[in-house]
């Protein structure tokens, strides 16, 4: 017997159960395949949602229908805004979670979901159907005999695949502490041509929160008004926050770590996988910044009812006594009890040029992959794939076209552009410094960006929808009344004198003003009573207001960066034939012949972000496919 | 470097929890060591505690300073006194639980108690110190190559030792669904001349709620006025109680059921562990029965945040698609979705005779055996041993005799003095039948028999104590009322009628007629205003008068038991010294040298339990030992 399914998804980590979620929603029967189900996403890492970048998607993984924002807000013990004091470019949300009431939260999310199924066992053969010239997935046989049968299959397995785990010169494997590897999967897709290569990763001690002594710490408390991630009026900002705790390395600490570097596996050549460059383990930081004398690391707590801490920033497979004996000699750290050393864990990627902007492996039609099987590092960068996967794979089904989020719509677009175009050679890792266009992919104006869709592909409610235009209503009204609404001098002048900005010698709109440095609506309203009013008197709240003053005060550059994205939107529109032989194009150069051919790019614009063509190839390109 | 612990427990099963924290209160510097510290005393087959035996086994526990009851009744969501219509020594309580809540009290609890120290890491290989003619634990190294020095260790490896999954023609590694078994250490022990065996246990299906139409089931709800497990004025009944569910199976079930058993693990040879007698997988049930047409099941929820429910009774290793078909010809289950199929499991375990009644091992000194590595099944049979293991490691490092329940002291008396005794051809499970004095060893007295006791070891509070000696003299001075007091009869033959008791004829004391059928303090209180105002004016709960109501009403059947309990106390008294040889003793039968050489009984008590030790065996030790 076989049980038949239109999608299946393999994994339930965060891309996992953002695939499943959304396929299912849409109206796909899918089963999400999970090793166990009492670990869906789990925090393997450290218990935090969002940071620099993240935060952003996050953002956007909420205005489409996601599900990780609204599950942070749910289960968050501390929320702080990033980088409040730089640009509104910058500001990126960041939570520290509850980690058993995270997956608890998904797991109940899931399990209530419609035409959601879960079946708990490990993958371990992809069946396809080879009689077509490109295979077709055809179903997933598990490790206990079970066949399913689907029209889809995205694929989320996260560290898993033939998963090693290191710790000094012990090695075990594993795809997880705690949990087994999941073996046969690579096999199976390199049969059928699949390149695959082996990645690294880290994850530092946990420790016993009765034996740190927090006197001796520095704390790190939330905001003082925290905000939320999800857009949607269900969810409410965090009531009880917990602290995080500063700690510092010192040269001592140093010392004694060295003295375990000739034991590193990942130094002496034990670990081949390539490690995340943007979070290094400790060791790596020791070699990268050899001259520093401290490194700041973060305690973070896992939980309300747990002892159970985090060190981020502590990463690493030296060799447990080394940790143990180097975490000793940290302030605060004297009597340290630790749950487990750290550990480095090496598996299988694979080369995320093999898929389509859509997430569908080129080799495989109605195979997707999505999180770290991509080469990529994070929750939140896994979760936005999975989302993305389950999507489009209920998409294809349906016979609709993928939807593909351009560089300048979303962080997401961003991610999945490099990850198809570029390729990785290292775990990636989302940053600002990523996109383009960073004025415009704002944590703020996500909704503003991708509700509008998210609803069109028909995972954000009407309901939802319906607040999303009001609000964003209330913020062009807010606007329109900035620009239209005259302030005279002497109305103005005194409260201008209080922020140090000039006197106006005129009368100006309001507009103007507001564009000008520490003047806020917030302050405003104190000396401008037409304001006040017209803000309340519209049930305009601090979330409309901010909105409004972030599109008043960044306008310039908001403006500037539509510009140039619409002028490299033509690029975009320039397709390029997907059976295009680019080595009867004798004018590329013969690397661009040799990339282009191995990541068939859709479009002009994709070509030109391929590492390796340069912009007189683009220029052989646009003679030959330009209007 | 290696750690060092006075006591290390393998293992944060139900034996675990209990072993660590008992070895820990009573002031020993515990490292529990878990392979997976989110599942703590996880549920792995029904979430439910108690029963019939097993419930009397919790309260026992509770009533020496276990917290399994106390943890039962924090995340009960449903209590039942199963045999309430038979006489007291028959009263069982039983709990279903929250399954994820209940790990997760179990975890706090041991994060939070002091001297003990969890460590996350699978345990492969014991180290001994065999200078010694006996040889002494002296370590433990993990999967991870960490060493940790003890003077005494509890091994609580449940099923995961060389743990293997059968699920018809499929199997697979594991130590339960989801997780890794655990390799090494029985080779350990096999080479320090331990036998081992293979058992066999097995799980069904869990079930999905959202698939399920309860409305052609009928509910089985929690107890109208539900009482508790633990002791302890702490604990609270459960307030929101969840139904259970009776489903039946049919011949059609039956006749899907056996087209499975020519692929059944359990039938073709493939599994070759024994399987527990009492709790027998749906194709034993049929084979056993086989004129049986239905066979009952019930239907647990897992918890309150989860769809997930557990088909007790349906416990299979057939191939999953038989398993499929015929759930879903079950009324109610036309539209069944599962999480996964039931499957067999293979383990091993040590044959118990190879045991003190300490659960020390002989082999080994300060190496103790809890749960089913002893060949028991059940989480109260684990507990139970654990807790002792933990009492008696902790107290043999302290230079203190062993605590030993006797036959007529306790359950776990007579749980032990099996193992040690008669060992196990097949998982061991507590039933009252094995207890010789079940009158004396009701729910409702384990706190007299013992609480004592556990404030002697040290694991009950004097505040604990205080409250106990207080019910208890409460208890006392009831039946002394009831004893002293005279009733007229004029004053109770309305009351006497209405019950269908004889009326009196002239005045009897009131114990005297609580000793009657139908007669109780509760209607009593209605028409003998005397008592009432004893009862109320001394504040007596329910509980103390339910006790002293039992007391009177079996006073004959519990003096009569106690008799002779104290005649074969004698037996229990002639030690026997553990190097005599049984050898020279021609007139013992061959069988009993063998018998008594292999399990070296320390009294002529537990030489008369041994299978294949007659009474003119006894005799003849008689004899030679007795005065």
């Amino acid at each position: 017997m076989i049980l038949d399914y239109d999608i299946i998804v393999i994994g339930g980590g965060h891309a996992g159960c953002e695939a499943a979620s959304a396929a299912a929603r849409l109206g796909s029967r899918t089963l999400l395949l999970t090793m166990d189900m009492t670990k869906m996403a789990s925090m393997s890492c450290n218990p935090a949602i969002g940071g620099v970048a993240k935060g952003q998607i996050v953002r956007e993984i909420d205005a489409l229908g996601g599900e990780t924002g609204r599950i942070t807000d749910l289960t968050a013990v501390q929320f702080r805004m990033l980088n409040r004091s730089k640009g509104a470019a910058m500001w990126s949300p960041r939570a520290q979670c509850d980690k058993t009431r995270f997956s608890e939260e998904w797991r109940r999310t899931l399990e209530n979901t419609r035409h959601l199924y879960i079946w708990q066992d490990a993958a371990t053969e992809l069946l396809f159907d080879t009689s077509a010239e490109t295979p077709r997935i055809r179903g997933v046989r598990t490790r206990m005999g079970v066949e399913f049968s689907c029209r889809a299959a995205v694929l989320t397995a996260g560290t898993f695949l033939e998963g090693m785990m290191h710790c000094g010169a012990s090695h075990a494997e594993g795809g997880r502490a705690g949990d087994a590897a999941s073996h046969g999967i690579t096999e199976c897709l390199r049969r059928l041509g699949f390149e695959t290569g082996r990645m690294k990763t880290g994850t530092p001690a946990r420790l016993d929160a009765r034996t740190i002594n927090f006197d001796a710490l520095e704390p790190q408390y939330g905001d003082e008004n925290p905000s939320k991630f999800s857009f949607s009026p269900d969810t409410q900002p965090v009531k009880h926050q917990l602290p995080c705790f500063l700690v510092y390395t010192t040269p001592e600490v140093h010392a004694i770590l060295r003295s375990g570097f000739d034991r590193s596996p990942l130094f002496n050549g034990t670990i081949r996988g390539i490690g995340p460059r943007y979070c290094p383990s400790i060791e790596d930081k020791l070699r990268t910044f050899a001259d520093k004398e401290q490194h700041q690391l973060f305690l973070e707590p896992e939980g309300e009812s747990t002892n159970e801490y985090y060190l981020n920033g502590f990463s690493s497979s030296l060799p447990w006594e080394v940790q143990w004996e180097a975490l000793h000699k940290i302030t605060g750290f004297e009597d340290l009890h630790i749950f487990r050393p750290g550990y480095a864990i090496e598996y299988d990627y694979f080369p995320p040029t093999q898929l389509h902007h859509s997430l569908e492996t080129k080799l495989v039609r109605g195979l997707y992959f999505a999180g770290q099987v991509n080469g990529t590092t994070g929750y939140e960068e896994a979760a936005a794939q999975g989302l993305m996967a389950g999507i489009n794979a209920h998409r294809a089904l349906a016979g609709k076209e993928p939807v593909v989020l351009k560089r300048d719509e979303a962080y997401i677009g961003v991610l999945i552009d490099d990850l198809v175009t570029k390729g990785v050679d290292e775990p990636y890792r989302m940053f600002t410094s990523r996109a383009e266009y960073r004025i415009l992919l704002r944590q703020d104006n996500a909704d503003i960006r991708l509700t509008p869709l998210g609803y069109e592909i028909g995972l954000i409610s009407r309901k939802r929808y319906d607040h999303f235009v009001k609000k964003n209503s209330l913020v062009e009204s807010l606007v329109a009344f900035a620009r239209g609404e005259s302030v005279k001098a002497a109305e103005i002048n005194g409260y201008l004198k209080t922020v140090g900005s000039d006197p106006l010698t005129q009368g100006r709109k309001l507009h103007d003003i507001l564009m000008r440095n520490n003047v806020t609506f917030e302050s405003l309203q104190k000396v401008l009573p037409k304001l006040k009013k017209f803000i309340e008197s519209n049930g305009m709240d601090a979330e409309v207001v901010e909105e409004a003053e972030i599109q008043i005060k960044y306008k310039g550059y908001i403006e500037r960066e539509k510009f140039i994205a619409e002028k490299l939107h033509r690029l975009e529109n320039i397709a390029i034939p997907s059976d295009f032989d680019f080595h009867s194009l004798n004018s590329l150069t013969i690397e661009a012949r040799q990339k282009l051919t191995r990541i068939r790019p859709a479009t002009i614009g994709q070509a030109s972000r391929i590492p390796g063509v340069s912009p007189a190839d683009v220029n052989v390109l646009l003679v030959k496919f330009g209007r």
